[in-house]
């Protein structure tokens, strides 16, 4: 399955992969998916949210047990986070029916639809969609760098952007959801174990800086003339930093755009994205309201005006404790790690039990070319995903 | 004049103008140029590095007094920088035509290519290639945010780019050029003129600053495990800021690119556009020298690569002195003003006396869809300019 993954939407300057949602790139993972489904004899579905399903037994049975995670990924990202969890998925299956230990429960592997929020700039779009967290028309009218809107993107990609929208009925069938998926930290590699149980997802949120000045002449306005809105956003990258660490949290600006960006022209606007998340709300909130009054502060000694946009919130999640501890005693006692990355899983956990499973990252990098799981904890993990699945499926 | 321009370039959603060099909007204000050397019987040609000319009298006779700009501009740009040299010098032409005043000297009209380097990041291409100050080669291997060299730019619009070089023989029948520009600052208003002489340009460049880091998953990753390229590029934008303002000097980040540039990705590698400038060149090497010194003690803090390049830089070029007298003194003894800005006019003092003409700007914005110019302060401009020619032509 690798191999023919192993190309699709990497870039050749980077090594990493470009795989945005409702591209070109999009649409070979989803015919991979599709194939793999094919190839097993299970029923192969989409829903009406983009999201592909393959299903061994009757999924209208109800009580299903279902495994996935994500094929999409953010701009030169690496090649597990997400695929990890669908290709464990279709090996987990293949290891249960080779030996005759699928059960009595229907059994789904899943693929969500845009869970990086790469190309349109929120995260989980397909599982959102699904359990209502998401309005339709907001996700309609989500709009990427050229321009062009998830609904256009959509129907250009052959999908009917009318379907979106809440699916309960198909989640009313789901019994519990498990995601595997590799781990974005050291967390493993420092207990020295391949595999993880996750317990909680840290609260977290995306927040746009727009920093309003006065774009002029970078080579004959006089400093004090100057409204130059890169000083605040500057001033705010530092900030978060501090304040980041002073809460024992993370906060990061990953993304900045320039307007009108020209090297001799002092911009008009200077727009940061801040990615930040803590332990706990209050923490989160106390941090991000610090970052905004700095900038704030900062902004109006420069004369630029400053917008800050909530673009996105999520609560904490927390994985059903109860299969939380079902799954690490079956593992062997497996290590229980909380984890500052969204998933797919924490935004079902608000309808279902979930659960995940961490495979370890020998680099802890993510989202990045160096991601990384050996072979043998890939296939470890394949190999506790079965044992969590049969436990699951037969009990 | 100004109403066919108008609309050539402009950006609906700015209001600037987005006129790059070798593009659709740059072929229409060469069509434009061409149109009206026709329309007024001048001798219309393309030098080998696709600056356009029109020649009132014999080119070939020598002694030249020539006038011109430039029609491109910066990223959604203003309507005046650039073309209210090349309209005032059609239209100073018409008035010593209507009036007999056009002397015995050949008078030219001349749009330089690429001035504003907006595209191709080199300011002056054109003047500066045909006075031996820009490699060919060089040139042609420079490369817009697409990843479409120069020379291919030329080809695709019809330039063979194989012509580039110096062009000395053209340059040695000139006698004089003047160029006429808005101000790009308050010095007229404060002064109560509408029109000034230039004296100098500060010395200044163009500096990329390469902060390389480590891509990384921005919920997940430790701040200690970091190597965030965005903090080092945030902590020397404010320490540019604070020299330059120290040593009486102009430091400017108005570009900045991010890979991989994603909300939830700690970035790989933070590039940033210094431009600096100074009022002589010990003070503006200190000031580089001193920047790039801050901003590499804090990379090495981070974990990161500081990788700086300096992309262009220009002494501090004197018009000429003679010239500038004369001028001044025939406009009622205008004032006498020294620029931050680059210009034609500077790339050409090296080796021929230029001078330069300021029209009041009554925002003091440029590069900036505010820039301006009243209309009376532009025909003023325009009478001062044929003056000026009228005084070189019969002298």
């Amino acid at each position: 399955m690798w191999e023919q993954l192993a190309p699709v939407g990497r870039h050749p300057a980077s090594g990493g992969y470009r795989r945005y949602a409702w591209t070109g790139a999009d649409a070979e993972l989803r015919s991979w998916f599709q194939a793999q489904a094919t190839a097993r004899g299970l029923a192969y579905e989409v829903d009406r949210n983009g999201n592909q399903w393959a299903w061994h037994g009757d999924p209208t049975a109800g009580d299903a047990v279902v495994t996935g995670s994500h094929l999409d990924s953010v701009p030169d990202g690496g090649a597990f986070d997400g695929p990890l969890g669908v290709v464990s998925a279709f090996a987990a299956l293949d290891r249960l029916r080779a030996t005759g230990r699928t059960g009595g429960r229907p059994l789904g592997i899943v693929a969500f639809a845009d869970e990086e929020g790469a190309r349109f700039g929120l995260a989980c779009v397909g599982s959102r969609l699904a359990v209502g967290a998401l309005e339709p028309d907001r996700a309609r009218a989500l709009t990427d760098a050229e321009g062009v809107t998830l609904a256009e993107a959509m129907r250009r990609a052959g999908h009917d952007p009318a379907s979106l929208g809440p699916d309960p009925d198909r989640l009313a069938r789901i019994g519990v959801f498990v995601e595997l998926h590799i781990e974005q930290g050291r967390g493993l590699v420092e207990l020295g174990r391949p595999v993880g149980v996750g317990s909680l997802i840290w609260p977290h949120g995306r927040w746009r800086f727009d920093f309003l000045g006065e774009a002029n002449h970078a080579g004959t306005t006089r400093l004090v003339d100057r409204r130059d809105p890169m000083l605040g956003y500057a001033h705010t990258v530092l900030a978060a930093r501090k304040r980041a660490r002073l809460a024992g949290a993370l906060a990061t600006f990953g993304k900045v755009t320039v307007r009108p960006g020209g090297v001799n022209a002092i911009p008009a606007q200077v727009s940061g994205w801040l990615d930040a998340r803590a332990p706990d709300e209050p923490t989160l909130t106390e941090l991000v309201d610090g970052i905004r009054t700095t900038a704030g502060e900062r902004a109006g000694r420069d004369g630029v005006e400053l917008v800050v946009t909530r673009e996105s919130a999520t609560a904490a999640q927390w994985f059903s404790p109860e299969l939380r501890d079902r799954l690490a005693a079956r593992l062997g006692d497996a290590p229980v790690l909380p984890t500052g990355a969204g998933h797919d899983a924490g935004v079902l956990s608000a309808v279902l039990p979930t659960a995940m499973l961490y495979v370890r990252n020998p680099t802890g990098v993510s989202h990045a070319p160096a991601e990384h799981a050996d072979q043998r904890d890939a296939l470890a993990g394949v190999a506790a995903l079965a044992e969590v699945l049969e436990g699951l499926v037969c009990r």
